[in-house]
């Protein structure tokens, strides 16, 4: 354990509401080290702030803990929770925005005693193990997954970055082992590119983009606006043949899917 | 004394004014672990600041120190002024900013030294007691407190905040032992509620927000736009009978306002 | 060397962009004090934030390092360079935003070894001198000197700020020992005045800013609204004759350039 907090809010930084959370957060753990990850969630986006978090703290330094607050129904009796995932520690409410880590292989998830959870921030020591017990039933998001439809992927468009880019939860595992033989956004059908670089300023493009799901983008200009998208907007890949390399594995994972 | 320094601006985030200023703090005090309160509002809004000051650095750890840079007078002869008050040490202009505090019973005031204020932030031991004379001539704002008239109580929108919430000046303490008669903002008489949920969506309701003032909001909407709300608007809360519980400690109540 | 690390980027804050670099940073090297110079570069805006780097990182505590990421050619084989100056380091793309600094007299620029980068950076320890080989052809860009032709020094309008003042590159030492005859931005023959206060509201002038270069205001308005003035505009001052306190030392100058 390291002394990294990093916080994930809608709050935004017009207010002192970020500010806030860091006096009572410092208060009780005077050695915190404490890092902004964002507090531009679009407000309550429990969406956009879970594809952040799970893409993003990753790559902090082991043994930090991340604190998301975006959560649409706060002031109930929201349950939190934790999640323990290679080496970094999540606390957040049972809204979805930890279900890709909780889903992840080897992640361990407990619904949180709020009483220990007060003790442990004053001592500084976050001991997790003892904040609570293993919890099995946590909000698993219906957004969570693409369904998978004979060769086609059917997503949404999950957020749009401040670029207008609009990323779809379609990861690109899902598309390794075949061509693409066609990507929708909407009603539009967009062209696959590796790169931006590949088409004219101001063609809409479809691509994997550096977080590893398919966007549609638009070259040097912005996609949600010239191509009319919003959050949850219908994404639907259509898959082609199996690539040259992929085919000796391929009969297995056919199966699997 | 710990080394937490909080900084409140309306130098926005845009250019680097507040990068500005925390390279010349860690210059003359590297052990600083500054903590950004807020660097959004309004610009030259001595009252946001002064209310948003008096509302959130009571959260931080005790011996915290809180620069507060909102000056519409920056280059003038302004005094520089410190409060210390229940364990927080509070820097900023004799403009009213710090107004709100050093009203408070048992606040000490100080007219700032600045000879002493820089060998003091060198050595990183901001002794308040050492940097200037106990000071009684602050600038008392006009807007500090509202005005009590019969069963009436006039104030005035001190702050419009990101979602449309018109705050006034008038806080919960003024309403206790009172049953609530009517609640005008502007021109519009709003309805009286507890939480927002009370009413559907797009209503107007007028209600004590979570930082202890009367505020307009519109359910799932925002207020100052819907009611033409800006910083200055009139308010007025109209008193009715005394609540039962506060019956007995009512009559002394009426002699004190 | 102390262990502050200051970052300058055009990522705005809306995506947790910045949060991943510290991240990565704070993984590598635990110790890092992160302070954020400005992350409101306007994108790709190597002029804006070379302007800024050379005019804000001189006020940190010696031994700080800066990170610069601006850079429109990021993914492309860019050198990445670094800069020492007046007990500062610098790093950042050989695209001209460090070409101020790389250029002041006493400023020792390397080419990074990017593996040797890596190690130093895991260290904990940014030994610079071990970074890389003396550079000589780092990017000098066009911007970076206005032009003296006669009386007249012909300048651009390098950034616009949040308040619509349009910064110039002509620096008041190019202006000193001379009255000045007229200043132009754009088509615009603008007042030259010392502070906004010389003028009433709603006039356009152009003075010396606390940044030490020329700038186009509007007093308690927009100069680049109002004007109609944007990034790249002309400006020419028109010096006039020498003031008698430089007389003695005119000779000589007019020599130099």
């Amino acid at each position: 354990v390291n002394s990294v907090v990093s916080l994930i809010t809608d709050f935004g930084l017009t207010e002192p509401f970020v500010g806030l959370v860091k006096a009572q957060l410092l208060a009780r753990h005077p050695g915190a080290r404490i890092v902004d990850l964002t507090h531009g969630i679009p407000p309550f986006s429990t969406e956009a702030a879970a594809f952040w978090i799970e893409r993003s703290c990753r790559y902090f330094p082991p043994g930090s803990l991340h604190l998301v607050i975006v959560d649409p129904g706060v002031g109930t009796d929201r349950r939190i929770l934790t999640v323990e995932l290679d080496g970094q520690t999540y606390l957040g409410p049972d809204n979805g925005v930890l279900g890709p880590l909780a889903g992840t292989a080897g992640a361990r998830v407990r619904a949180v005693d709020m009483g220990s959870l007060a003790g442990a921030l004053s001592s500084g020591d976050l001991a997790v193990g003892d904040l609570g017990l293993p919890c099995e039933d946590w909000v698993r998001p219906g957004w969570l997954k693409p369904q998978r439809v004979g060769a086609s992927i059917h997503g949404r468009v999950i957020l749009i970055d401040s670029f207008g880019n609009c990323f779809s939860n379609i990861d690109e595992e899902s598309l390794v082992k075949h061509e693409i033989e066609s990507v929708n956004f909407g009603t539009h059908r967009l062209s696959w590119v590796r790169t931006y670089g590949e088409r004219p300023a101001g063609s809409a493009v479809a691509l994997v983009n550096a977080f590893g799901v398919v966007e549609a983008a638009c070259v040097e200009g912005n996609a949600a606006r010239s191509l009319g998208l919003a959050a949850g907007a219908a994404v639907e890949v259509r898959l082609g043949r199996a690539t040259a390399a992929a085919k000796g594995r391929d009969a297995k994972e056919s199966t699997d899917s």
